[in-house]
């Protein structure tokens, strides 16, 4: 496998160490050495944000730690959840006496490793609440949102509660923040190629030429079906009627749009699928208020977008256009 | 070829749209649909920046279009010069009324374009000076530097000239302070995977599995040799060496660092990376105090990586410090 790796199964160590030197000036390490904090100075009595999941997303998780947006992390294996202990000691470090919020994504491995982090936490009188994504609209019917994946949705649900949190609110309307963030989220996924895990060294599975996985998942999880990849045009016709047709109350039409890439995806392309995007959105009545169009949330090397909605009113646009300072977003105040 | 397009003949055309509405806060339009320019006020008298290439390098050039930084980019067709026309237009959109600084990299097509703009340009006596990037090491040796092609160093050129203009520089000063930061730029590429032209629809040469392409160009140039790719470790190693040596006075030993992907490599790698890199500076008496890891500069889908490291003192550190909105590219002042 053509990479830049020393030990593959040491990557995530690697990777750890050149980002905290990259970027002290926006992270911190911890005593823990999969748990790492916002570099920047936080009011005592803010509400912390804490995040936490696999390796191989970059720029998520660690990417939306620092000013007015997440406060500490857990970093899991590749595609891996992090250790309960790291969810806690993330915990521990965000906490500033008035609770945590940690807000993740709908895995198996991560809500039981958070299960048990809320409990050591519990034990040191730190308040923490949860929100769960599931954002991914291919990967359940919308009467079981439930089940569904978090996917790139997340970096909203983040974003919105870090604002709040900043803005002063408590633990509870930052956690409202948060869930009405990512229950306004619909979220797809499109594979052209799969991603190959750094140890494996080869691709996890196979995407034929001219074909897509159309509703892939961040882990290469299946998607709903193989279709002809098609233009540009075909395929985010396809992708955004899923996920507007998962919209229930259309309510002022404003939406905050996400393409993100899936890892090895030129930018270029990721524009060009945008601006399909948009066009079909504005001639269904949707109105694009917060565009981001870049690699936010990834799956290694897996070749492939995701396209995200985001209803958006008032309340939400003071969230999205507040400043914050971090490696994977930075925002000036609008 | 697996790829969000539609009319590959077109993908300029449809990537410029996508961007003109994502970023339309950033970059507006001109009258001429291969030219951007800023979209925030920009203060009568300033300094024009301008610069231009080839398309396929997102998120060069029109990436660095925004306050502080570059007021107008030409956009030329996949891998290939924008027109004389072009660039003529793009700096009479930054032109306020006290010159052009005009600055680019050193490639055939890009040179005469340029000299022609220029000469239309003294036509309405717009006054343009210009700096031609020169930081491949690997492309020339160097005592024929004047013969080297511009990579990944230009985005160091473009933020101190940026700063010095925004401060109130002359074009004199700017075009010094353009100058500086590229003389003291030293860039090396390593191509793991070819990339492919849309157009074309194939890789556009092969590398084979287990070597990689050392000093390979932004356009697939080949390299001064093919090696064995080897561990980071390793390749970092061959990278820094070569830039390192091309040093010739270390003076203080301060150097900004950017760790750059090619367009498909994971940034996960680009830390593994950074931190060999990093190690290696050190060992050797350098101190990296501007660090900087992503896709900054790529090559379409290219596997692989761009080491530049810049020689800084106290006043191109004040230039690398100061806040730039763009889209590339967003620094908070420090």
């Amino acid at each position: 496998m053509q990479m830049f790796a020393n030990d593959p199964q040491y990557i995530v160590e690697d990777m750890l160490k050149g980002y905290a030197k990259a970027h002290s000036d926006i992270v911190a390490p911890t005593d823990n050495p999969r748990v790492f904090k916002t570099a920047q100075p936080v009011r005592e009595g803010k509400v912390g944000i804490v995040t936490g999941g696999g390796s191989g997303h970059k720029p998520a998780f660690i990417g939306y730690v620092g000013r007015n947006m997440v406060d500490a992390v857990a970093v899991g294996e590749i595609f891996s959840s992090p250790t309960a202990v790291a969810f806690y000691d993330a915990i521990r470090a965000a906490d500033h006496g008035n609770g945590v919020a940690c807000l993740y994504g709908n895995y198996a491995g991560d809500n039981m490793n958070v299960k048990m982090a809320m409990e050591m936490a519990e034990d040191d009188d730190i308040e923490v609440k949860i929100v769960v994504a599931n954002d991914d609209v291919a990967s359940a019917p919308k009467e079981n949102r439930e089940k569904r994946r978090g996917v790139a949705g997340e970096i909203f649900m983040w974003k919105c509660a870090g604002a709040k949190a900043a803005m002063g609110g408590t633990l509870d309307e930052v956690i409202a923040a948060a869930q009405k963030a990512i229950d306004n989220c619909h979220s797809v996924g499109v594979g052209l190629s799969p991603c190959s895990l750094p140890a494996a060294g080869k691709p996890n599975f196979q995407i034929e030429e001219g074909t897509a996985e159309f509703g892939i998942g961040h882990h290469g999880e299946p998607g709903v079906e193989v279709c002809r990849l098609g233009t540009a045009k075909e395929i985010a016709e396809k992708m955004t009627k899923l996920v507007m047709d998962d919209i229930s109350d259309k309510g002022n039409g404003e939406l905050a749009v996400l393409v993100s890439g899936l890892g090895s995806t030129p930018v270029m392309e990721l524009y060009v699928l945008y601006q399909e995007v948009e066009k079909i959105l504005e001639s269904n009545g949707f109105k694009v208020v917060f565009p981001l169009v870049g690699n936010y949330f990834t799956s290694l090397d897996m070749k492939g977008a995701t396209v995200t909605l985001c209803q958006v009113d008032d309340e939400m646009k003071e969230y999205l256009n507040m400043e914050i300072d971090t490696v994977a977003w930075k925002q000036f105040q609008k």
